[in-house]
């Protein structure tokens, strides 16, 4: 068979920097967003770290498969969404929540027990003017240096970019739901 | 706080089809496309399905954290890589260990006793000429109709790409690796 890309022979160039932690953003319309951070928490847990995961969006109606193992498997979850915000009732309940939601994220972050902690779908929560990106920044900021962040959803505001390590954006190029498929569970949830 | 973008207030439209199983592609030259895999792997083992995890590049010598977990978890885990093209001291033997992960994973798809395949970086050894592209698409289509298969890898070519159900290309928008900070155990590994 002729080979349609070429063999890297040479290895690329070697980083030489150690930082004790990094931010990380997960952003774009495709999959993966989430899913890619639960797998950096299993890596880390398998490490021995403490991990910690902040669920902005989701509810405690919506029971996912990958938290039973995460918690099973010590990480601390916390679900403390109002669901999506096309089923909300009441608004401003929703952004009280996101706001607890951060009050107890920022906690993790700044307490230094986690190595990792995750904010999972928190860019929802800040397009939408609940919680401010400033002070999100900050608390990443200020953060104890051994405290890596993973920050997930959407549209990541500039602000959180910027501050980024890496940036990944999961782009959409093709996506079963768009063609009438459901979601499957054991795989979408 | 002024909103940055719309709270959508409307649902979207619902998909109506239900798939027995899809074909998932991660692709792309940023973070994300193996863990994201992962993530899923470990979805699916919360629903109580078998998964099988297949390494195309990465060898037995590369012991990674998120391995581990998985067989702690009751994956079957199989590294059959043989590390990095450019630490290859015979590409004749690499290849040949690219065919036998090959022939594994082809027996797991087609058995269909495990519910989820994760075909990982199976992309490079296709595109470097060693296992064809055709065979795997062939495989792929014929499989019991309740096995779910992962590709994932830079590159992923057109005809997977065609195969599959749901792609994801996840790009590189920014990397602590290309500012020098080198790979960090729990993170990255």
């Amino acid at each position: 068979m002729k080979p349609r890309t070429r063999i890297p022979l040479e290895a690329p160039p070697r980083a030489s920097r150690k930082a004790a932690s990094i931010v990380i953003v997960n952003t774009g319309d495709g999959k993966g967003k989430s899913t890619a951070a639960f797998g950096t928490a299993l890596r880390a847990v398998a490490r021995g770290w403490k991990v910690a995961v902040v669920q902005f969006v989701k509810s405690e109606r919506w029971k996912v498969g990958e938290r039973d193992v995460a918690v099973r498997l010590g990480v601390d979850w916390r679900t403390i969404g109002d669901g999506f915000s096309w089923d909300s009732r009441d608004l401003e309940r929703s952004a009280a929540l996101a706001r607890e939601a951060w009050r107890v994220a920022s906690q993790f972050i700044a307490t230094g027990d986690h190595r990792l902690v995750v904010l999972d779908e928190i860019t929802y929560p800040i397009n939408w003017g609940w919680i401010p990106v400033a002070e999100v920044v900050s608390v990443i900021k200020a953060r104890p240096e051994v405290v890596n962040v993973i920050i997930t959803g959407r549209e990541a505001p500039e602000e959180l970019i910027e501050l980024a390590d890496t940036v990944t954006e999961m782009r959409n190029r093709k996506h079963a739901f768009d063609r009438g498929i459901k979601a499957i569970r054991g795989i979408d949830f």
